[in-house]
């Protein structure tokens, strides 16, 4: 299930995509999108192909918090209600949410039927769609279930970017800074020269290609995560257990919670100075990611209180191997990642101190 | 997440078991099993390694009715109270239930953790153990949902035959038959030269061993089902149709479901028909075989009026391509398979009608 994903980098939908449809009916098309992308994004990839519009269409609720088993068991019975085929297609048009229930669905209904990823946010062109990791939500705990599987294609159409708020840029932009963290000093520094909203639009396609090119690299080597692949998990120990904490907190107190980019990109912080104080990353370099993610992020506020339950959360990381141990990538300096490094609750705790501060 | 699955062929649980347990603590070993597969089975299991008594058993109801999303949530659940971590090992004892949703959640579990199948059924040993197939039932539909993932090893071992009754066995051997018939007629002819029940305790794995070996050359060659794996649908495009059929009227009326075997025996003989009616099979192979089978398997009833009902359920079949027409396997002679024959209603009616009338 894990060949390689063709991404075909598009400024055209038309021309790029038709040939995939090529010898398909629309009744045999299925579209999954959220309520966030349609607008705009549907309605360009149905001008574009009007052969499209006899696909039928499956809208999720957007929203982590609806990237669940329930939305997984809508698109199942919409597939079966609507007589989809081993070889029917879906295309999953939307972000990251989308890209991982639909590309779920996708794999398990029947089995297996092939799958587009169409990313309309930064972040699911740069994180999401490509490397095939599929899955929602289990009791509390992000991408708890899920299969490791390649959409046939993905279509980067950096168009769609126009339909972004500068804080779903940024958001994108934290998995970019994490590739070049993986990559070398000197495409971090070009990107901590910039901010995404002030990126040219006819920019993005390289921007994103040598970006994702970094990612690809890695997946190729270690397509199911067994070794280094987990380096791309860089800032996502620390990141996910933010990201879960708010929102357990946005559910009991109200109040909007971190979005993933900036979850990652908070988390980075804190890997970074477990990277500085315990595998010799140089202090310039902490110092330097930490002030451009306060200066273009800001803050996410945490007390000592909450330590436990993030360690908690830590705990039930994917990454770990063993009962009671949390698992780290750290960095040595730009390119050069360690993978499986076990740390203790007080380093850890020493590290949030550190963001506290920071921040 | 298709790599080979060992096969072991498996005298003795303890030796050929324990080298695979190395380096995994009690704690990290999760069994699931099932109500009927626990008694004698799982004694067994704990008697030759008494090192599983640290391991957390998760009991199945048995019945095909239960092989259903609530059972895997169940299964994910207790895998995440239980804390089990990705490089747990998930060992399915049991029938081709327990190993079809044992296998998928453990596949889909953190996206995958390693999986053991020790089948307890000669119908599991012969089919639903290896070659990776895994999944539930979903609206009434047979295994509508899965993934391809080949259990790391799958342990064959013969004893378990002993506390079969002999129609448990002549469930099994109904797959065996098939593999026969995709193999040679000498096969063919060894097998129906015996019953199941008349086979002596020390032949069983060397015949288990040759019938798998059919299988395997064939999964080998197409993992994922795309062409020449659809071979070994051969029976159960009209099989799993009257195993669906049974089930809905044990439903409404009660009564006895078929059993998976029995409804692939009587598949056999409606597509060995369709075979010799278009695809020039010997009349004597049809005859040959519909006589064993009755012999053996008895009769299944269905009337007229259950045709329509009959063939939407053979339209939902997974292996269909296109809306509205219903793929078989058909033979031309044993070990010579055509795949992807579209036949008409009134071309599957006729079988029906051979049905009826032969059994």
């Amino acid at each position: 299930m894990t060949s390689e994903s063709k991404i075909v980098y598009s400024q055209n939908l038309c021309s790029d995509v038709r040939p995939l449809l090529d010898g398909l009916t629309p009744e045999q098309i299925f579209i999954i999108t959220d309520t966030g992308s349609s607008k705009y994004c549907l309605n360009a990839l149905l001008s574009a192909l009007p052969e499209l519009k006899g696909a039928r269409v499956i809208m999720l609720k957007e929203g982590d918090e609806n990237k669940n088993l329930d939305a997984v068991i809508s698109i199942w019975r919409f597939l079966v209600e609507n007589g989809a085929t081993r070889s029917s297609l879906v295309i999953n048009l939307g972000g990251g949410m989308v890209t991982d229930l639909g590309g779920f669905a996708a794999s398990t209904f029947k089995r297996g039927v092939r799958f587009i990823n169409i990313p309309t946010t930064l972040l699911s062109m740069i994180d999401a769609a490509t490397g095939g990791k599929t899955g929602f939500n289990f009791k509390g705990l992000k991408n708890e279930i899920g299969v490791i599987n390649k959409a046939s294609e993905v279509i980067i159409y950096p168009a769609y970017l126009q339909t972004l708020t500068k804080e779903e840029l940024l958001s994108g932009y934290a998995e970019m800074i994490k590739h070049a963290l993986l990559s070398s000093e000197n495409d971090l520094m070009e990107l901590l020269s910039s901010a995404p909203s002030h990126i040219e639009p006819e920019m993005w396609l390289e921007i994103i290609r040598k970006s994702l090119q970094v990612k690809e690299n890695i997946v190729a080597v270690d397509p199911m995560e067994n070794g280094i692949r987990k380096a791309l998990n860089l800032g996502h120990t620390v990141g996910h257990a933010f990201e879960s904490f708010s929102h357990q907190n946005a559910m009991l107190e109200g109040g909007k919670p971190l979005s993933h980019g900036y979850a990652v990109a908070f988390g980075l912080t804190v890997e970074l100075f477990l990277s500085y104080k315990h595998n010799g990353l140089d202090n310039r370099l902490l110092s330097m990611v930490n002030s451009y993610i306060r200066e273009h992020y800001g803050t996410y506020s945490i007390g000592c209180d909450d330590y436990e339950s993030l360690y908690a959360l830590m705990l039930h990381d994917k990454k770990n191997s063993a009962i009671g141990a949390v698992n780290f990538t750290l960095l040595s300096k730009p390119g050069s990642p360690e993978i499986n490094r076990t740390l203790t609750k007080e380093q850890i705790f020493e590290a949030l101190d550190y963001f506290r501060d920071a921040l």
